[in-house]
């Protein structure tokens, strides 16, 4: 087969540079071309020199991207891949985009969420939202893909079984995240010089923060349409890459037992080989953690019932630029062009690191 | 007036070593002895070297310790100074106990949390729960105080103004809590083993953790008795000293304003100087951070509602080491002793650190 | 006696934050005013939130501060100190300048090591270089006293008694130093944004460091006029505060024993408090680090030598922004003022931290 | 081809584990069976959990391992290996020993550096030292190699080009390195227990580390034979994987430009692949780094001129676990058998992390 031509737009920020990272070493695909206004000109390797010796790309600027390609990835900041994606659209090839742009079905949530409409409401009916876990039949099918924020992928994941089964009080979901430094970009401001952001735990967006809608959206559909309220709270730790989610749930009937949820959550994810169950009797790593999947795009989900209250306490473990953003992206991609999911992306993670 | 004579039982640990850093540098306060059984003989600064040049002490045996003293401090392991106590008590000093052995009411929470039953109920009443802000006037008059734990003291803090003033549900209180390494003590096991917790986010005991006790029983006085149930699931992440706490609450009524808590935390915290209310409109540091409180005896404290939920989320920093545990033992000292409770322990933090 | 005014000029820096921490909890010691060009008019909280509740300060513009002082601290950047000084010399106050500008006694050093002339050469000689374990009896009589650097201070502090001794070759002396990040101040570069500075080992200034200047001119006066080649180079490693300093030295004579160098350093540093040999036999803490001394005004010193090769390795370690920073100058202040040098700054570290 | 039949000694430490999870990628390699004493009859994923759902291995006893095989990876103690290598040997199969017990030539530097004598010294010369970049031939028609020790690997690749053409003072190399806890391995100590070794910058072995023969062994062939002293001090630093080394020089003559040592070094290792360059004039990445060859095969290598004093600083850049460990010995075996050496190494580090 003849290797699945891709471009990225957007390829100097540290979304497009970790999906650059895994598209190079992926065995069917030939990266053409990567964009940067700011770079154009200049060695990938300069901005990502992760990839000396590996790659002799050069960035272009966006207006002389390589649209002869079977892919496009965009990677732009929110509101610009609403203003790029039908002029690719029309040149025939699949998109898939990393941005929140195409995210929300409903319109009206970007102007809740997002503070203003959306400038194409008539085109987010035509992207399909990029989970293989939950939406893997549709994407296989769909020519053009929202891939998930990274703090929505790590809740959703956590969540998803315990919700579509029922067992949990859709109004009091608590979504608790544990966020390394860079999910917040590769540009600084003052709360990311290290002096200051160095072992803090900062509770940047303790409400309000626009992931829940994605959570909301998804849950709600695995629970029927029911409305779902999430209350979402992000915390900066110290870590440079990786999310740990801790979702406190209320249970909604008493009685359950660890066997239920593992069959809960074994039978959710029986075709999703991203997603390990993680839950031990004994030992250091009884739960996840996000430095045993760190690099690569594994999702480790956990769980424990609490005998002191009616709750449920759900755990999930990402790479925030892997299974959060570039990989589960591949992932997509491998779907929608009758690969195997796993190809490009099947490799563990270190320990210890 | 003559200073306070002091020994310290149990010197070796984390606990203990910073109890005696913060009583070498308060200005009331001579220490006697302190205790160590494997250490006996050996200069205090071979196990503490940051102590050098600061103190000759040296270890002794429990057994040789000082009892010429005005208060004795426990810095044993759990079931220890229960054991211990009595000798003491018979001697006529205050007793300020930092283990667990003294700080719930009712024996039968012994048996509930800690597995076994207590072996001398009849000394419960006898203590006081060492928490200044909420028994400033109790610990003035007590001979013997129970120092209350790190994460209860984080929990306690954040959340008794809305307790006590009747804002939140009582049965879905979430408390999230993040802790350095420093809270599990002096001594090695293979989860504390550098390259395994190094960069490491950990759920160790997202159910079950006995300090739920403690919130419990406190946070029930404060709702004038009424059944509190707390779901407390703390995190190791990097950190060494410091304990941030997120609680998620539910709130009983409509329309609660950012001033009506400022209102209420205010008042309630209107005589308590190591409580600083931090919730800033901008800027880095809007809410409390464990790295701002290094160190001290400070407990900073933060809210913000939720608009999408009706959430309340409270915020508290502490050192575990410090407000967690020898500078609230102090603090209670000074107030036992009829000192400003702020003596020996009013100084600032670092920044950066 | 009545306190000690002080103003400090540059008080939203790193360098003036942590001298402003030290100064509000000195006791003999009254900070009048605090300036800040871009925060004028703003609670000094706002910058260092870890003075809240510890003082009310509102920074000032320059032009306003309280020139009715007994001392002036300058923390202003490379330059800028030249041109203050005489207006406050005028007024008959005492002036530590923490800044570079009045730091090497030629003239000629700042065109080499700065790139350009001096602008007030005559002003060097009015100077006296505040190293108290160099200089104390000079301090004591001094107006002016510039600062040492930090880097310059761990290097120093690390040599001086061998080279002073005519232990080691003067033309080859490495000294590879590891720093926090806080040493580069608080306006953050691409270089300090957490993503790309946490967990870094980064050889920022292999060659060609500022402070050799100030290495070589003191070392050089120890020597007794000898010149000394200094070859610095810190590196930037995952730390905040401190600098750990390993200077490698080549013995001019065979047969020097570990007794030598114990008499030696120990009188050197005899009537030095802030100076600690730290050299033992076994445990975890048998050379200086720069945890133990983190916050304090302590340098810790040891040493090695080798069996392998004619190399004396010397070790320091010191908190770059209280030793190598604002608790210097305070020291030196203390001796400008007949106090004890201790005054103010005779506390320990943390331990575990 | 039929795939390369591997089994691994000593599976469950850091370098049987790293040397697991490259293997378990590399497409021209079957892993039959590892051994570990204390964990045998486990799954491989409960002491490396980061394999989970890649592996389903099960630790055999030493005694059951599979020789069936092709080659034999000995991750033992130092000590081990001499004991179990002949039984490999009588079967055929290649032996790849990645302990200490192989690596130097002359019996009498174990007498000086390891304090014993070598039980077989008559089985030294039956290896080959297992760099690549010094021993590719040799490594070609090897059956036995012995591989290179992390700090050994990072100091003789900073320094090899430079001592093989004659540039530097031989008897002056001091090498200071900066590495990782990881390199300590799996057991927990006092000294690595988190609240002690986090944020540490400790010096450990400041003088006679063993990896001092290693370099000392190399580099002097590298020399012509003459006799090369180096003064090797590593320092722990808060990291878990990658060792930075820094070896500063003294040039034997005046006069070399950058450009000659660009020369020098591109000659050098003009057919290794994982050995990089790195030395840019702007921007943050100038020099290697550990982070960006973190989890990788690569050395970076960079060098920086004084101009203030006769001094070449070089620096490298290694994962300890990778090129120092398990990654340098799969390149020998991709040699050994007859592979492109970069076959199942040939990916990039992360950025940022």
């Amino acid at each position: 087969m003849a290797k699945i031509r891709a471009s990225i737009i957007g390829g100097s920020g540290y979304t497009g540079g970790d999906l650059l990272r895994l598209l190079l070493i992926h065995p069917e695909v030939e990266v053409k071309s990567v964009s940067s206004e700011r770079n154009k000109g200049m060695p990938v390797t300069k901005v990502h020199p992760n990839l000396r010796a590996i790659t002799q790309l050069e960035f272009v600027e966006a207006a002389k991207i390589d649209t002869d390609v079977d892919v496009m990835f965009l990677c732009t900041p929110h509101g610009a891949a609403v203003k790029l994606v039908e002029q690719y659209m029309e040149k025939g090839m699949k998109i898939i985009d990393l941005s929140a742009d195409f995210r929300l079905h409903d319109a009206k949530d970007y102007d809740r969420w997002y503070g203003h409409a959306h400038s194409r409401p008539e085109l987010l009916e035509k992207f399909v939202y990029g989970m293989p876990e939950l939406h893997r039949e549709e994407i296989k099918k769909a020519s053009y893909v929202a891939s998930p924020g990274c703090l929505s992928t790590s809740a959703i994941l956590a969540l998803a079984p315990a919700v579509a089964a029922g067992l949990v009080d859709l109004d009091r979901i608590v979504v608790d995240s544990k966020i390394g430094s860079s999910a917040g970009g590769a540009s600084g401001n003052p709360s990311t010089h290290h002096p200051e952001r160095a072992g803090s735990v900062r509770a940047y967006k303790p409400t309000g923060h626009r992931h829940s809608a994605e959570v909301e959206q998804e849950l709600g559909e695995l629970a029927g349409g029911k409305k779902v309220t999430v209350s979402l709270s992000p915390h900066a730790i110290e870590l440079v890459r990786g999310i740990f989610t801790t979702a406190h749930c209320f249970l909604l009937k008493q009685g359950l037992k660890d066997v239920d949820l593992w069959k809960t959550y074994r039978k959710f994810y029986k075709d999703s080989p991203f997603v390990r169950l993680v839950k031990e009797k004994q030992g250091i790593h009884r739960y996840p953690e996000p430095k045993l999947v760190m690099g690569t795009n594994f999702c480790d989900v956990g769980f424990e019932l609490d005998s002191n209250a009616p709750r449920l306490v759900l755990m999930s473990a990402i790479d925030n630029l892997v299974k959060g953003s570039g990989g589960q992206a591949i992932q997509s991609m491998n779907l929608m062009f009758g690969l195997d999911e796993k190809t490009g992306l099947w490799f563990p993670g270190m320990h210890p690191v």
